[in-house]
């Protein structure tokens, strides 16, 4: 199907390979799916009993990319969909799951997404998650995310989050549960400003012996923004973690890092680090020594630790 | 006055410098002020509202120690005290206040300080806190201090506390507020055994320009113990704070930490570090190889790593 400039624009911001209507999609717009398409191991099947879809990736899925974008333009929309993706054993797949809201109204436009992943044993899957905002309206973006994650024995799964722009207020619920010898990289990207809100609380418990798990969060607080971090690791068997969150204040930004490590087996290992400052003055100047003005030199820094 | 050998087996636990009945101190016993003395510097009062006393430290104070030890022997006693320090500005005073349970009953014995520091100006003021159970009893050995601590302008508190042994269960509040150019330091060291339990909350609040604040935390846990750290650091003027908390588990200990950094201005600069894992393998195998059995060295590696 032909997709409005707008649709386009906003695929671009949260599509980072790039939306195409072919091999495993779905596209979801203001609340409704409107092009769908499946590949040879992957079916995405309509829910019956409410709003969102089921994807199946089967066994043999190799390196293939699955495309399910929401767009929302209506102001004062609040769509709510439950996706859940079913990983067999082995499949090795990558998710790519954007949400973009476009506001030109008054009224609160809003997408609360709750996926839940059933990974099988020795998948591999990486999930991209790019969350948008735009609008010449004043009605707020509203983005409420849940994501709920079982990694099967022996499987990976690799989590990218990012959210740079235009999101009014953000909460984050993020579980996840680990079986034996799984692994867990997730990289959160944030960037909040005006007076924008951002919560992200995230829950990791290690259950299964030989699970380690790597959490990383960069943030930036511009203009009156608030922001809270509240990543848990709970560490039940033999393991290892490390939660790592670095933030940038600027202007009257607040940042809250609230990390809690629980270890409750004698060969849990698990160490926390977090940062929160100003830019690097020293940084600033020598970008300016290059002819940079400080808003440049700025922009280039934030760029760099947000990569 | 002569004490009794069970109080002065207790004082030497609690008491690093040795309690003597010379300079300023009070010492607790049992629920009474069972003997006290003032210096030149130093005034100690009786409260006349509630159990405790004031300490009066002048402004010409240098180097001086005031001892105010508790010792509770008696089975079944609740002990409430609360004892507020007056530092004038330019004071340097170092207060010794330790907390020891002999328990040889089968009742609960618990002593509550609550502790109120008003520090002037320039002042430097040394904490040190020693808490310590025993006795042969099956009563529960029971701590719960509250500590408030207001550091004036360009003062300096260093806090020492120390929980090595035989306290069933504590729960620790800790206060404190930072004005312009005040310093903090922190040092905390706790190990716990068999099945008991420790908490410690603890919240500095940096107001002023220039302060700064370095908390440490060491601990071990033993047995099916369970410890549980909440700290909290808000930075709302140009400040710098560290927090640095380090566990070893052994055994079924349970250890959990939830550090929380709150920056509200652009130039305060939080860091956060935690670390919880067991017994370092290699320095245990080359401790055993210099002759140690397992028990001897694993005791050497937990003595440096509180020390």
């Amino acid at each position: 199907m032909i997709l409005d400039k707008i649709t386009e624009k906003v695929l671009r911001m949260i599509d980072g390979e790039g939306f195409r209507q072919e091999g495993a999609f779905n596209l979801r717009q203001n609340g409704i799916s409107v092009c769908h398409g499946d590949s040879q191991h992957v079916k995405i099947r309509k829910k019956e009993d409410r709003q969102g879809i089921d994807i199946y990736i089967d066994k043999d899925t190799k390196g293939e990319s699955v495309h399910i974008p929401v767009v929302v333009s209506a102001s004062g929309m609040t769509d709510v969909v439950y996706n859940d993706f079913y990983v067999e054993d082995g499949a090795d797949v990558t998710i790519v799951a954007g949400c973009g809201i476009h506001n030109s109204g008054c009224n609160e436009a809003r997408h609360d997404g709750i996926h839940t992943f059933h990974i099988g044993k020795n998948a591999v899957v990486r999930y991209e998650e790019k969350h948008y905002g735009e609008g010449e309206g004043t009605g707020a973006k509203v983005l409420n995310p849940v994501t709920d994650i079982h990694i099967g024995e022996g499987s990976t799964f690799i989590m990218d989050t990012v959210q740079i722009k235009g999101v009014d207020s953000t909460v984050r619920e993020t579980n996840i549960s680990m079986e034996a010898e799984s692994k867990l990289h997730v990289t959160e990207k944030l960037m909040t400003h005006d007076q924008q809100e951002a919560v992200s609380n995230m829950t990791v418990t290690m259950d299964g012996d030989g699970t380690s798990a790597q959490i990383i969060s960069r943030s930036v607080g511009k203009g009156t923004s608030r922001q809270t971090f509240h990543p848990i690791a709970v560490g039940k068997a033999a393991c290892h973690a490390h939660i790592q969150c670095d933030s940038i204040i600027m202007d009257q930004a607040q940042v809250r890092s609230i990390p809690e490590i629980d270890a409750r087996n004698v060969d849990a290992q698990i160490i926390h680090e977090a940062a929160i400052g100003r830019i690097n003055n020293e940084q600033l100047l020598k970008l300016q020594t290059f002819g940079m003005n400080e808003e440049e030199a700025e922009a280039v820094i934030i760029e760099n630790f947000l990569n």
